[in-house]
């Protein structure tokens, strides 16, 4: 049996969910609270990150990337990175980028704060690290807008872990309504289509008890 | 003519110039001042940073792993991420856990305050900095004690673009004088193995003014 440790709003998680999904392969998902440190977890990922994918084959894959590269090499069907080399290399260029970069800059902000902070019982939301965060937030939809209104899908021609992972980050802030969609059409365009797609579905269910999202969160028509 | 955009003293540089020289791919290399944030280099990589490779075929790949990636699909020849599927999952951790893990708690603290900081006139060396930058280091130096003892080379049986990493990491320490080798004696061994490969000159050979390295930085038996 394969299975997925993962936290419901890590976004690298729900790349890897989106992915397992379009690749129609059934995983167990064990939700992992990495801030204990669970010497057990530590065992299997000494980064004591999430997610990490136990494969039939009983070995443990360890960070989102890695997923999916592994993931796309185990089953060729639905290809997600793409076959051309230099399309394969923009897929990997924007994953490393909302992966890396926004994770960073956005979702280590106003996600940490808003959500993993209080979950934690570290305190309440910093109003400057969120208006900080708010900034950084900003030029990645300016980013995602540009690319919407200059290809079919965020890589190019087709749909790939780009969309997947760009889309999978933007949910969670969709979630804490922190997206305005009104001022990026073509991201809002772009990130219906992703939304739509029967991969998308479970992502969309997650619910934080007593933080719950706007109404059109999970509107597939928002 | 393939070109590479980067800084001698990047770890993620130094790793695509050493992939570059496994591969036998000649290169012009462009030191890029990415701090100066030149509008021609920011239209190349909008993220604004170092490596990025211009193809022959006039193509961008820009970010370490993208272009090791790359690499590896447009020349087979000197397998770098290697061909059994969990090895190659093995190198991409590994290789990830140096490009982001340490580059984030090693190169961005102590290689910052003492190359970086000086260079572009912020200021010295700020010893708070330095001191967490260093017990970080001692993590990783562990790590790779531990891994070199139990494996032949660090993701295995063979060497790879995990090794690659971790030593082009490594090699920008040693040039500081950061490292104490005879308390990490299996990391050594495999070091001095990385280090005496043709692939690794050209950044042995790379100097700063008025900050040498320690006497057996470019030793291959040290």
């Amino acid at each position: 049996m394969t299975i997925l440790y993962h936290l419901p709003f890590s976004s690298n998680c729900r790349l890897v969910r989106i992915a397992l999904a379009e690749k129609k392969l059934e995983a167990k998902y064990i939700v992992e609270p990495i801030w204990e440190r669970r010497e057990a977890f530590l065992k299997i990922n000494p980064e004591g990150q999430v997610p990490v994918l136990l494969t039939k084959e009983n070995n443990y894959i360890a960070g989102a990337t890695v997923i999916i590269e592994w993931l796309e090499e185990a089953i060729p069907f639905n290809n997600l990175i793409g076959k051309e080399i230099t399309f394969r290399a923009e897929v990997r260029r924007i994953m490393a980028w909302f992966n890396n970069k926004f994770n960073h800059e956005v979702e280590s902000t106003i996600v940490f704060e808003k959500i993993m902070k209080v979950f934690i019982g570290k305190g309440t939301p910093d109003a400057n690290i969120l208006r900080v965060g708010r900034k950084n937030l900003l030029v990645h939809l300016q980013y995602i807008d540009w690319l919407s209104k200059n290809r079919d899908w965020l890589a190019g021609d087709n749909y790939s872990a780009a969309d997947i992972s760009a889309a999978a980050n933007l949910s969670i802030l969709d979630y804490l309504g922190e997206i305005k969609w009104r001022d990026y059409s073509f991201a809002k365009e772009w990130y219906a289509r992703v939304k739509s797609r029967p991969s998308f579905r479970s992502v969309l269910l997650d619910k934080i008890p007593g933080l719950l999202p706007p109404k059109y969160y999970s509107d597939l028509d928002f």
